[in-house]
């Protein structure tokens, strides 16, 4: 099966199609430099051409031509994904949703938005419109799209309090294109949402999304400094325990993190204290503050509610601080580090996290984040790991599996790999149906090119493009 | 220190002051006779008049009249309470609330009401006006006053979600008149607000109460059957811990319950069946309906949403089956039956609850509430039971305290009794301040009167009013 990229360009020339080099290889990438090991392995891809559909009927004629002449398509949101889950590992056609950004249809409770939408424009149009506002978002809010959250994403900021996407209820309805010689149209609820959702493309374009909507609120910043971080993480866990408290942030950092990376706000952070970033409802800010004074060593650092505008543009929004953005600021101040993504188990979890830091010392510096899991607050975890060799980064990964702890690999490429390291049956069935040429984003499921795959080793795509 | 209840009326005369018998009876009484025994120590207390003022001014005139003549006030919402809160023990001015009824401010998160309010009124306004509504609400909705279930409920409807009304932030703000020869206007904020919330009255009149709001949806009314109803109970904690699905109301209620108390749906329950009643969010209901089809033998036998008008009109609204609506049901069929407030404990709730089913067979049948505690769901119950004889039913009493099981005993006029059976300092330490001759509410308090109260007898208030 060779690929025919000269004749699916020509037959889609008549859309917005993109071959200039400089931007085909700026839309072939993602964050995936964030792991040294996918940066060494990834960093050369690039596909063949761009093409930025306008409707659902330009999705599905981009789809059947690249379907007739074998072309693998890769769909791109912004690109902001850690895993390389947009890069095109063979070439071919990069799809990109850009121009699919409209808010649909506004409800209480409920939004239709089209995937290309960008999560914070989007939202703000929502506020405007409805005094409503989506559940939970990354924290590249500002950036990403929501068809690249639902498809590559896993959850973030209001994940405090509403668990993550993969929950009941957080995605209401998907529509779905599929990769075949007459592509179909299908509408996805239920059982059936997990099939496509954070499936990084490979069995199903998204071109419409249902979501719930919660109440807007223009949340308060607040930073709390602690001089002992698990006596941080121990408020943290029991603030979002409190369920009167209303919060969509609770991020517990370790020093002397918050004080190098965080630059913005560094001579307000001693260095050898360990931060709390929380996002709270104005309305509960006196309960948040009752709460706060019964913990003698919680000192308020920061709450936007509070300072000046002038201060408040200097801080910039919490949710910048949070998830990925801590290691993104770690980044730019030490480019020698990375990172891992770990779920921690409940309850339990402070425990676990105790015992790394015993273990690892400053080599694994503890970034935590509060998600709901079966009603309780619990923790997943981007510690920041000071990097030295792969062999070191994977005995450091190995180290946490054996102590019951998830590490969903920031350090591979595949969805099996970065997720639970099993075949998600769901989601190959969809793709034996929807994508039979094996078109969409190869090489990102395992199960589907070698269902005997050994997950003690590490999968190198066969068919994937070699440097030069 | 004898009342001059003469002096008293005639100073107040100028206000809306009822002195006719009829009238000051019924308003000198609330649902205590749920409770055999209260019935029989209570059911002859009357007040010598009634007094309804029409603003905080009045209010203070009142108590500052009533505290020169030595003349107990007892407050009076609409008397729905069933501890015998509002029924005044030695006579005196009840003080009816009922012309403060305003809904003072709305803004996004929180309002603003005066106490009298009747909570289903001022949530329609809430909701008519802003979207939102409150958070939590007694079942006695359509008749109960807000300042009422402040100071003498717990939480209700809305409980599932955000805890009880004694959880940190869902009340914000009170306002409290003082008994005093001057009487004092204060602002409660913080950990201060647990002075006077729940405290029948005895150390202020409230007067202004700012609460949080949430926002306002259509909710379903859902009834689902279970051939077993530990089984349903078990889905029901479930559903509860279902972090993306938005409820507000999980009620299950064991057979033969249902069956025979409900009779406005009587003939779609089998006698065997037990239910779950549940308030879900439009906007859930798919991820509801989702999440119920993995139990096979749950079964939907009512759903708000897919009924005539005339189906549901005569259904009514499913929280009006629940929390002390079980037991108003059941006493209209049977009224012989009485019930206990319990709380069981988180985790292992509802293995105490198969063990006092086993216990007890037919004599306590279970009637679960789902509450949110330290972010999960657990369970207070609401049994109903066939009562015998006052001894067996303290010994009921007793052998769930021997489990370790909270009962929050509404066979008792006390505070203490009612509720942790031990003293709350701080609405005592209030209480020196705030109505230092102890005319509010007389009896009530326990610690007040009696500090070394052996808590294994039952109180008698020596300056109840003899009978005839
Ligand atoms: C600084 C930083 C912070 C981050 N914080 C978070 C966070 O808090 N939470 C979180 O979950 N992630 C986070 N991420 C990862 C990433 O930002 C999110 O996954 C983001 O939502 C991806 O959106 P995107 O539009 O950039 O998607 P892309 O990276 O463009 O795409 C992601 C995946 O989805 C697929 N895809 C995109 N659109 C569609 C579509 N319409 N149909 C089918 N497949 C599609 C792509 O093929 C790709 O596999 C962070 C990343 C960075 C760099
Ligand atoms: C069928 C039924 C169902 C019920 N369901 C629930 C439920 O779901 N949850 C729940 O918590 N309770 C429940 N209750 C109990 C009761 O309805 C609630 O406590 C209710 O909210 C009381 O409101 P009320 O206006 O009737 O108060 P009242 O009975 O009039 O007063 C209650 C207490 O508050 C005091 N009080 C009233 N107003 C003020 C004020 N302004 N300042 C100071 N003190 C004041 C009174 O003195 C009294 O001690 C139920 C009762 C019945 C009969």
């Amino acid at each position: 099966m060779t690929p025919n990229v000269l004749a699916a360009k020509e037959a889609l020339a008549h859309l917005d199609l993109d071959e200039k080099p400089a931007s085909v290889k700026a839309k072939s990438r993602d964050f995936f430099w964030y792991s040294p090991i996918l940066k060494s392995r990834l960093d050369h891809l690039v596909g063949d051409f761009v093409v930025a559909p306008k409707s659902e009927a330009e999705v599905i004629e981009v789809l059947k031509t690249c379907y007739e002449h074998d072309v693998p398509v890769t769909t791109r949101g912004a690109g902001t994904g850690n895993y390389g889950q947009a890069i095109p590992l063979s070439g071919g056609c990069v799809l990109h949703m850009r121009h699919m950004n409209k808010v649909v249809d506004i409800q209480p409770g409920r939004v239709i938005v089209q995937p290309g939408a960008i999560l914070r424009e989007m939202d703000q149009e929502i506020i405007e419109k409805s005094g409503q506002e989506i559940r939970m978002f990354s924290s590249t809010y500002a950036t990403a799209t929501v068809g690249g959250f639902i498809a590559g994403g896993s959850g973030g900021v209001g994940s405090v309090r509403w668990g993550q996407l993969r929950d009941l209820g957080n995605i209401i309805r998907l529509r779905v294109v599929t990769m075949e010689a007459e592509p179909r149209v299908l509408e996805f609820t239920g059982e059936e949402l997990h099939r496509v959702s954070h499936a990084y493309g490979t069995n199903g374009i998204i071109t419409e999304i249902e979501l719930p909507l919660a109440p807007a609120y223009d949340w308060v910043d607040v930073l709390v400094g602690f001089d002992d971080f698990m006596e941080g993480a121990a408020w943290a866990e029991d603030l979002g325990n409190q369920d009167g408290i209303l919060t969509k942030l609770i991020t517990p950092i370790d020093a002397p993190l918050p004080h190098d990376y965080f630059l913005r706000i560094k001579n307000r952070i001693r260095r050898e204290q360990s931060v709390v970033i929380v996002m709270v409802a104005p309305h509960a800010m006196d309960a948040f503050m009752t709460f706060t004074a019964r913990t003698k060593s919680a000192e308020i650092i920061y709450r936007s509610d509070k300072v000046t505008p002038e201060e408040k543009k200097a801080f910039g929004v919490a949710y910048e601080y949070a998830w990925n953005h801590t290691t993104l600021r770690g980044l730019r101040v030490d480019p020698s580090i990375t990172y891992l993504q770990a779920r921690y188990t409940q309850p339990g979890a402070l425990e676990q996290v105790k015992l790394l830091r015993e273990t690892f010392g400053d080599e694994v510096v503890q970034h935590l984040e509060g998600i709901r899991m079966n009603g309780k607050l619990s923790f997943a975890g981007l510690p920041v790991v000071r990097y030295t060799t792969d062999e070191r980064l994977e005995e450091i990964v190995k180290i946490h599996e054996d102590l019951g702890i998830w590490i969903f690999n920031p350090h591979r490429y595949t969805l099996e790999e970065g997720g639970r390291q099993a075949a998600d049956d769901r989601q190959l069935q969809f793709k034996r149906e929807a994508d039979p040429k094996g078109l969409l984003n190869p090489g990102k499921m395992i199960t589907w090119d070698r269902p005997d795959f050994d997950y003690r080793t590490v999968y190198d795509y066969a068919g994937m493009r070699k440097p030069g």
